[in-house]
């Protein structure tokens, strides 16, 4: 593969969803800007006679068959769910064949970044080209994944694609999410042409690797322009709701209040304190007034917290400190204060053979990452797993000011292409 | 005038746009619910024989002529702006009689109480029943007002209409005005089918004194159910923009943040404690964040400041106090903070004769209120200008919560109607 190949599809997909206020970058799944990416996503899969398969989690690969597989003919697009409704039958799980699957996600946070996610699927496209173009021909299938609500932007439950695939989300739970509009994930999918079919998907019969190329989200590469993970640390989201007495911001004197927002304020200067303490991470970066109007005391405010710690054991601790230090002050303020847990997700150690195997041999450093990801998801699950990340020269992640370099990502479309010619050789 | 009929009308308002969740009202200017408060007016102005007469600026008065003045005809509803298209000639404000005026406002808080606004509407139609009842003759035209967004609530100032009627803002101010989903305030007018003309308004041609009863929003009656209003404190709100740089919630470390929400939940500590401090009155209720999502950190979060003080001098001094401990903090998180003055109103005493002699003839307290109101725009443009409160049991005031019994309810009918028998004997 040529870079300009690489850079032609970075080219197109760029503008799919940016804002042009702040450059940012607003596909939330299911919504407009994110079905484009996956449109072209699809257009680039054909082209490359690829063979296409969508789950009723809204999840899609593009297979690059082995000549052995169980393959259909290239640019046939199959639709599960149309299958099923047809009466087609379905391969089974014990007759698939051992495949490789490589990938990431087309969705991003609001406001987001270029690279997280897009980066990883560009980077598999472009390696399938290399492998071409170096006449590889892989004795077990490839294929190239885009997995559905990543971030977790728009239903709240991060890796929902991967989480309903691998069985790892119940279609129950699934179920029960809304988004800030009151949309179901059913509906969501509905709206986009794919027939709803939530729970463990045919997308991941037969697969036994998953290898995940993503943009660095700090600056811990340094000279490196590639490295792999070691682990991904325990992480949860915690809804923090407060309740108070809504009154007037004039005429209630200052002692007489139940201010549910001064509550909250603590609660996010404790949670930063104690993260700091700690050496962990803790940040609340979305909230919810009501009735959020200037004149009066607020009735109720709604915090998540975003928690993530390097162990089990100290992410739980770190939690009930801030929650400990969150009820104290509600109580002193006379609101009332409820946590739930939305989603907790344990550590997850990457196959520490087939990292080691990799990145031993050409000297790239392994990482841990403070960030969810779909290979979490899917080694968790049982599938061995392996993450390759991209320089990110500020460590800028989230953020319409996520960059990576032109080299270091070629560097990226060359180590994956290198690392699924040794997985398929 | 019965009670039965004070609280027959009282039946008839309280459903309208009432929530069924919270038991509060969401009655916001030139919304649905309002308008139906707003027709209810007319329909009981009309049945009473009282005329009608709107302004540009969706203010409302029902006129109780007298004999001598310049009116129309009962029952004729005579559109301001309808006139003026038709070439229909304006009496002129040196031909216009001496007019009394009395009244409130119909639109709440989100979420706010029965009795802010409805209860000076709704005394000020008893009253006329009251005065008739009881064979009174005015001698001076009394009219029955219904002010525009007295709360603020959708366009962000308090007492719009009223101000717009006095030229105390201007329609160019006004017409900079948006809404939270972007409308003007022209474009909300002409929805409700007003034909918009911002600006002084010949409702007030003639008006040379102005009552507004109103539900207390603080506990200081005690053992009275009626009292007077001696002065508005001064008050202002103020929007804190603090801006900061989106980045991962998990990968970025915690040393390497410019997260604004570290600066507001400071300075929303940092404003209750100074109003605690100097005895006055400062809270954020309304929050705005960007991109306000869980994963991320803020890029930018927007609170506004509402304060009140004794003073002017004390209320400067106490937001530039909040301002500069704001300032200190954004400098410490690396975030930048601009402070705007959405409006700031100077302090307002009621006219001192008018409110000793109503208040010491009947041994009713004078106290001050932290709450603007029309009463005050329209005593600062140079009408002389009386509030009456009466009793609130628990000081609860915009909030479902907010309650009057309905025996001090009706004493303050009463007590308006001597005062307005007073005034136009």
């Amino acid at each position: 593969m040529g870079s300009a190949d690489f850079e032609a599809m970075w080219r197109e997909l760029t503008p799919l969803g940016r804002s042009a206020a702040t450059g940012g970058y607003f596909r939330q799944p299911f919504g407009t800007a994110e079905r484009e990416c996956q449109a072209w996503f699809e257009q680039q899969a054909v082209s490359r006679g690829l063979r296409l398969e969508r789950d009723g989690n809204g999840n899609t690969v593009a297979w690059w068959d082995a000549p052995t597989g169980t393959a259909e003919a290239p640019e046939r697009v199959v639709s599960l769910a149309m299958a099923a409704s047809d009466g087609v039958s379905r391969p089974q799980r014990t007759a698939a064949p051992e495949r490789v699957l490589t990938g990431s996600h087309l969705d991003s946070v609001l406001d987001g970044g270029a690279y997280d996610g897009p980066l990883g699927v560009v980077s598999a496209l472009a390696a399938v080209d290399e492998l071409r173009a170096r006449g590889h021909a892989p004795r077990r299938s490839i294929g190239v994944a885009v997995f559905a609500e990543e971030e977790g932007s728009r239903f709240g439950l991060a890796c929902l694609g991967s989480r309903l695939a691998t069985g790892t989300t119940t279609p129950e739970q699934a179920r029960a999410l809304r988004d800030r509009d009151g949309v179901g994930v059913e509906d969501a999918l509905a709206a986009t042409g794919v027939e709803p079919e939530l729970g463990p998907s045919r997308l991941l019969d037969g697969v036994d690797t998953y290898l995940e190329l993503h943009v660095e989200q700090g600056r811990a590469l340094g000279e490196h322009p590639v490295g792999m993970a070691s682990a991904i640390w325990p992480h949860g989201r915690y809804r923090f709701d407060f309740t108070g007495r809504p009154d007037h911001a004039g005429t209630t004197r200052m002692e007489d209040r139940h201010d549910p927002m001064l509550s909250y304020a603590m609660t996010v200067l404790a949670a930063n304190k104690v993260a700091r303490t700690r050496g962990q991470r803790a940040t609340f970066g979305r909230i919810q007034v009501a009735p959020n109007s200037t004149n009066g005391i607020a009735s109720a405010v709604t915090g998540w917290l975003d928690a993530r710690a390097e162990s089990e054991a100290e992410l739980t601790a770190m939690v009930a400190d801030i929650e400990r230090q969150a009820g104290e002050r509600a109580g002193r303020d006379g609101t009332a204060l409820s946590v739930t847990a939305e989603s907790v997700s344990g550590e997850v150690r990457f196959d520490a053979d087939l990292t080691g195997r990799l990145a031993d041999a050409r000297r790239w450093p392994i990482l841990p990452t403070q960030a969810g990801h779909d290979a979490g998801i899917l080694s968790a699950a049982g599938i061995t797993s392996a993450m390759l990340f991209v320089r990110n020269p500020t460590g800028v992640s989230h953020s319409p000011a996520e960059h990576a370099e032109t080299a270091d990502c070629l560097a990226g479309v060359a180590a994956l292409a290198d690392v699924l010619a040794e997985l398929t050789g």
